[in-house]
């Protein structure tokens, strides 16, 4: 096959597989969509017992189907692109290998088809091919909300993970003896994230009166230091929510000032036209 | 009947049903309320065993009783209306229909019955009656809030549901064996969501020890992304407050706009002076 | 004994018990204060059985001991303030006569006399004794908060009512039968507020699958719900916060322009001295 | 050793302990935070029984080896500081002595050693090291915002004392006699609080139908109040972070006050032009 037409081939298969703005390129991946779907369901259901027991030959089946159909398309992408290291080493590039893998390790080791679902995270493309942009707009927003307040999460993380750490051992000093549940300080740090998390399982739960005693105590800790995340997050979302309505920087071209809104037509200080 | 004069027999049961200024529509909506009400708590009643054992027949009666009632009610209101079609399929219209159904259809399939309880949604007219405008002005403000945040949760929800089901398989593998709780992935990402929303049942525990660290880190993962939903509302809320707090009642007499700042001059979106 | 002379005897006594500014008064108000916190604590101790077992007549004699104490205490308020009847009625006059009665009632009704830990809401005079005045207007800030938000909460709490309803009926229908906890449908109301709130006792849980998908969902829904609240009272605390830090409406004398902060001497556009 | 000489290999000493800024400072801060993750492990691993029963003797030589360089550094610390005392009654002082105390103290009485894990807090000199020094802004930023709603939550939390007490003696009156969980009102006052802070471990719940409609009240009541000490700490953060975003870094060149905003011409303190 001449060089030209190859190439001519490679940007057919780049349009279909890439692209969802043809007709053929959005049936792709609409159809893509829905067996990343279907082999996800079908992961899981054969997670349950009484399903592997009568279809396991028809998990089995379906299982090797979706990872061959995902490993020609995972091929396909490879061959098609101009530089395919880059695209192998992007984010989808690594998902689109991650998903077909643990099919092939199955073989050897057992259990690892259940990571299949990782295969989930390409459903992460919906926005891309639906242009529902705006919706990413909004991610990366939050996204840059979390990242402006990650030196504070980062301190009240080590902060709250030494106070685990202290608590849980005082508690096993005080529970340890007369109770199953606090045999270790691991087991006893494990029910102190329980706790200030107000998660609560019950799984573990103090029965000397000064256990129970020190735990309502945690629990109010835990009430105040919830507010905390809650507080460092809604302030970065106010402050950016602020900046954003407040980006009009224009100027009234006759009287000079500023603070106008969006939909403003007119200066609300002189009355005269703005740009 | 005349035209003339069943016309206005039409306008007097609708003054009466669908009005709450004259006395006669008040009371009709009073009494209507304390039916209700009282229908709710009978089919509450009605599912509690040792009562159901007693009264049988009493409730039987009063349900059937409470019925026919309302199927009055719905036919006299799509009598008396102009266009019946749009009341029919308008939000009261279907639940008043739907306030009655289970009825009939529990003479075939047995338990419907419990579905009246939809009738609760009828009191959400208790507004109108008593001329709580100012109170739907404020669920109008929270349904704002929440729809301009709708797709930065729309993101976010397709988010948490893509990162339980990584965890709970996750799970499933390392607590899969040991764990009559972790019997497959569904009860696995159930356990997941119980955790990662902090209700934290206690029904399904992780019991191996490297389980128990990954919960430990779930939960702490849960606490932070706990406080995402919540600054999202905040902002929402502040941003709704700090606009409502910044614009006066005032309209331009000129293009009748409102949403003027107390500085303003100028009408910014005709230029007329403003008072 | 002349009226002149009672006048004075009524005056001392007033000084004493209702001010806290004279020595004698602050001395009073001190012994009153740790007398009530012992007289929760002992009630309190009086209810752990094996306590009672071995100490129940010296608590029965304190308890008396206690209660005399402040039935001559509530009699010397009424005899020295002017207005008796206006005392009587007042928030602490009530609470006054509540913390006496149920020793009383207890001669005739047992059991009564552990509501003698209403007591405790007498220990609120604290802040006027220790002249924490401050402490008081926060709370008012937190109680003004509140109150803005109360039309907000009133429609939010009637619309969980009605949910908390209908989810509670459909739950009743999917586990009633082979469930011992959703025997009816308040037990299954019961449930939901528990779920929904992220309580999560674990005394209840769903065990049919269509349970568990419905209750997943329903934890994210209490999850969303959750922020609705916290929105609400984090925005009008952030509203509150901001009207008390524009609180200053001071004009520069010489250039009439406002928005000075309260620790500035000069106006920050001209450098004219501010009063 | 004549006292230059002496001073010399103090300040040396001080050198490599105290700073982090050569290398030799540096490798020893290092160091130092190796061996106390290392012995806060250690401490763990020994209270899990399995562990303890095989490796006892390695666990015992560990801690005392642990103890013993860490009872010569703090030696070496209070020897060449210039003022010794100053240093032992700082945070870090006191933290380096509880650090090796509990090993000594465990020779008299058994347990104590579970306490080292109080050297974990040694583990905040970490920021210090790796001159994280802005990660610190940001825990005073959270600190200051803790600390301006400090009346606030104070007066919260006797509220929520009060509330408890009340709430759990009423609880015992109804669910005492018929339920093992509310045996005395300390118990109750337990349940309160784990219910209230929607903690729920479901070790104690209402059995009795009054019980639990009360027990739904207040979990939906502990809703509402969630939202306080949330909405304070974000009310606050939202000021801080407002207070920053509307006040630049400049100073005044003749007072040398900062805290100006962006349009100040004059400096607000002593009425001085700015740049």
């Amino acid at each position: 096959m001449p060089v030209a037409q190859r190439n001519k081939q490679k940007e057919k298969i780049h349009e279909i597989i890439f692209e969802a703005d043809t007709p053929k390129g959005k049936a792709f991946d609409v159809i893509l969509l829905i067996l990343i779907m279907a082999s996800v369901v079908v992961v899981m259901l054969e997670s349950v017992q009484h399903l592997q027991a009568g279809y396991s030959n028809l998990f089995y089946a379906l299982e090797w189907g979706f990872t061959i159909i995902f490993t020609i398309e995972y091929l396909l992408r490879l061959y098609c692109v101009y530089r395919p290291l880059k695209y192998a080493t992007s984010f989808f590039g690594v998902i689109d290998l991650l998903a077909i893998l643990p099919t092939y390790i199955s073989v050897f080791v057992y259990g690892t088809q259940y990571l299949l679902v990782i295969r989930g995270l390409r459903l992460l493309r919906i926005f891309r091919i639906f242009k529902l942009g705006h919706f990413l707009t909004e991610a990366d927003s939050i996204v840059k909300a979390l990242k402006a307040s990650r030196a504070k999460i980062t301190v009240f993380l080590l902060f709250i993970l030494l106070l685990v750490i202290v608590i849980g051992s005082v508690m096993y000093l005080i529970e340890g003896g007369q109770n199953e549940g606090f045999s270790s300080i691991p087991r006893a740090i494990y029910w102190t994230i329980v706790t200030l998390t107000t998660v609560g399982y019950g799984d573990i739960t103090p029965v000397t009166e000064l256990g129970q005693f020190l735990s309502a105590f945690i629990m109010l800790l835990g009430y105040a230091i919830l507010a905390v995340p809650t507080g460092i997050v809604s302030a970065e979302m106010v402050a950016e929510s602020r900046r954003s309505s407040q980006s009009n920087t224009q100027a009234c071209r006759y009287c000079g000032r500023e603070g106008h809104t969006d939909d403003a037509v007119f200066c609300k200080y002189c009355g005269e036209k703005l740009n």
